[in-house]
């Protein structure tokens, strides 16, 4: 396999070998995960599998770590990954954590992520959500509407506590970048720029409302450090313009996710050295004046962290042909990886990086089309990937799968088993999920006639 | 509103009534379910709930009955939803079940349904799977490939028993119709025309296997009768080459599903009288001659029986307008109904029926997004819509939601609760499944550190 590309991949065969060659290991043409064999995971776990490599994980939150600024706090983006060993994992490096529902709240706790670290975004927050986040004190509850700053301050006068918040603004101007462009454009997600005035004219004589932070999501999936440090920069001037407002300084200002990871061929890696110098550069900039002398920025980073230490992990049950076009038919599919399937997003299904686990010193000599189970042709998780000669028994593994995979997934389609979830550290592999039942569909039925 | 109409809905305003005056009624504005008012589901069950009129579900397999000449069997598709309480329905009106899992088979047997009357189809079943259908002696399973042929074969030897099949076969001619095209293009599924031959060789000698039948998926969501027609049609010739082949008649011919439903405006509803017609001028063909003297048909349906009879119904939480443009935000959303967000196989998002369904008196004034708490863009239940004037509080429901829902759904996607599913039978509504918890996500990890 080639080493690590510093270019952009060319194919998906280049693709899944930088991969390999930056988090993984090969030995006897069969991929190790933290020096595990594929082969010893499924015989330990069975399969279909998510194996998380926590060590990776780990290397990877450093490497954002060292990449930012010593201002720059870090909030791992729970709905991109909820396994409590990875929050435990990311919480223990010092990461906060980033929630958009009560139960994503219930797993930053469980996960022992001090609740002055937890930060809670997303539209549409229920009182139910709102009163646990007021109760159990959390950092900053992200403002996204008047109704819920409305909400929010009556029931913190209730419970006569003050909520500390943040507003989340869609800026004005339009900043081009990344898989969407959150700026401009109507959206349900936070106040529109030029309805901020009005609403601060309300909120601001309300005592129970702290606002300590403002939140400006800059898009998600972003590969490009220029994009991302201009879309950064562009949010400066609604910052001064809300402390101007506020009469004294922010707390925080959260530049939400953003970073990106390269899924297809011809996608080029984020250049972190790159961001590093552009960020110090705009920190020295902004250390020259005196309004941003406090502030803490934050970064919300989901895909960015979680994405490469994750491998779906499926066994092929058989191999078929039709008019000349050959199947490999998994145990695995879109109930357990809808994202892999092009059903999460994805207007034209593009192949995540897809190589055959046990076969990687092999070349590459047929085309073939991976499927799942699943009586739907929507059931695909590779369409025309070129790979080794394929034989029932091969393990088939979907790479960047760390992210957006089995927790967005619909497990329950077709009542089939839900996926074991395994991590490995330290060279050891242990169960963290168990695999699903065929009686779960039953389980939490009422059978009364 | 409208009543029932008899031509093509125009706009999904007339949609909405149209389904409103078939299935549901209206009282003060308000929808009702089986008689049960919208508010009373909520107050007693909780919002966003999924609620199943069985009542509409028997009536629409009575006429689905009706429809078809005698010699055709029901066997309701488990995958279009696995509720218990809406199996029992058709297991009582009489129908069969087919399934496509370990999983769902168990469901069919917890419904009651007797095994003869089950059928196994789909791709890549396993051995466990196989052993199961075998041990529990089911009406028959659906062959999809010789590599499952053979597998089956050893198996029932072992267990020195024989395996009832029917041969799935991709038939050579295209048949254009409907939502897909099964015919004379590659896919994973059942045997290649040209491939049966040389498989049969192979297959006649095993004493193990006893083919009983064969298996024509003719596609999905065929709304124009004349196709389907068609389509059943062009299958017998494959049947009349298997039984020479066999030297003895087939006891079944499985159809497949095809049964479409109107999702959206401009989409005409499966004319039944003309299917009708054009059935009992096949049957009598058929009867002239004596070589299908004895085979049963069955037909598979899963959305036609169940899609019209399901509702999932969502609370107003927030009303907000950015640039413009007005959003309603939900308490429920693409976690819990992914095929209405358009995400599962849709390349373009066209909404489902949707409506106010506590303001159905009002005439339509705004044009509103319906969108879902996730910190997602995909997060859209409806795009454009046009509804009455809007408040938080109203409920807002997505018709057409009796089939693939729930559980082709991501239900744990950001860790939310997942929805009840409530049935109302002869006026009374009762609580089928219950709401999932902000811990469930918790309840399955193994939470060593």
């Amino acid at each position: 396999m080639a080493g690590v590309t510093t270019t952009t991949p060319a194919t998906q065969t280049d693709h899944v070998a930088d991969l390999i060659a930056r988090h993984f290991g090969v030995s006897a043409g069969q991929l190790q995960v933290g020096g595990v064999a594929i082969s010893e995971l499924v015989r330990q776990f069975g399969s279909p599998l998510y194996v998380y490599d926590l060590d990776v994980a780990r290397r990877q939150y450093q490497l954002l770590r060292q990449t930012l600024p010593p201002r720059f706090d870090i909030c791992f983006s729970v709905k991109a990954n909820p396994n409590q060993a990875l929050l435990r994992t990311f919480v223990g490096q010092g990461s906060g954590l980033e929630i958009a529902s009560s139960g994503e709240l219930h797993q930053a706790l469980a996960a022992g992520c001090p609740a002055h670290k937890i930060l809670f975004a997303g539209p549409g927050k229920t009182e139910q959500e709102l009163e646990l986040a007021l109760a159990q004190q959390i950092g900053e509850i992200h403002v996204e509407s008047r109704t819920e700053a409305r909400r929010l301050a009556r029931l913190a006068e209730l419970k006569h506590t003050r909520a500390r918040i943040s507003l989340r603004v869609n800026p004005a101007a339009a900043v081009e970048g990344g898989g969407m462009r959150m700026g401009a454009k109507a959206v349900p997600f936070g106040i529109d720029e030029d309805q901020l005035d009005d609403l601060l004219d309300e909120l601001l004589p309300i005592p129970a409302l702290e606002i300590v932070g403002l939140h400006l999501f800059v898009g998600t999936q972003i590969l490009d450090h220029e994009q991302l440090l201009k879309q950064y920069r562009a949010g400066l001037e609604i910052a001064r313009h809300l402390q101007q407002r506020l009469g004294r300084p922010l707390q925080t200002i959260d530049l939400g996710g953003g970073l990106g990871v390269p899924y297809f061929a011809h996608e080029t890696r984020l250049d972190l050295c790159q961001l590093q110098v552009g960020l110090r550069a705009w920190m020295e900039e902004i250390a020259r004046g005196a309004e941003f002398s406090e502030v803490r920025f934050v970064l919300e980073p989901g895909r960015f962290l979680a994405a490469e230490m994750g491998l779906y992990v499926t066994q092929v049950t058989d191999v078929k042909t039709s008019r000349g076009k050959k199947f490999a038919i998994v145990d695995g599919g879109m109930h357990h990886h809808l994202a892999a399937s092009g059903n999460l997003g994805q207007t034209i299904k593009r192949n995540y990086p897809v190589a055959v686990l046990n076969k990687l010193d092999c070349v590459t000599t047929e085309t073939i089309d991976v499927v799942g189970p699943l009586c739907t042709p929507l059931d695909v998780l590779a369409r025309g990937l070129e790979l080794p000669p394929i034989e029932i028994g091969d393990w088939i593994g979907v790479f960047q799968s760390g992210a957006y995979g089995r927790s967005a997934s619909p497990l329950g389609f077709l009542s089939r088993q839900a996926p074991v979830e395994v991590v490995v550290e330290r060279g050891v592999a242990r169960l963290s999920r168990k695999r699903g039942t065929d009686h779960d569909y039953l389980a939490d039925q009422l059978l009364c006639d």
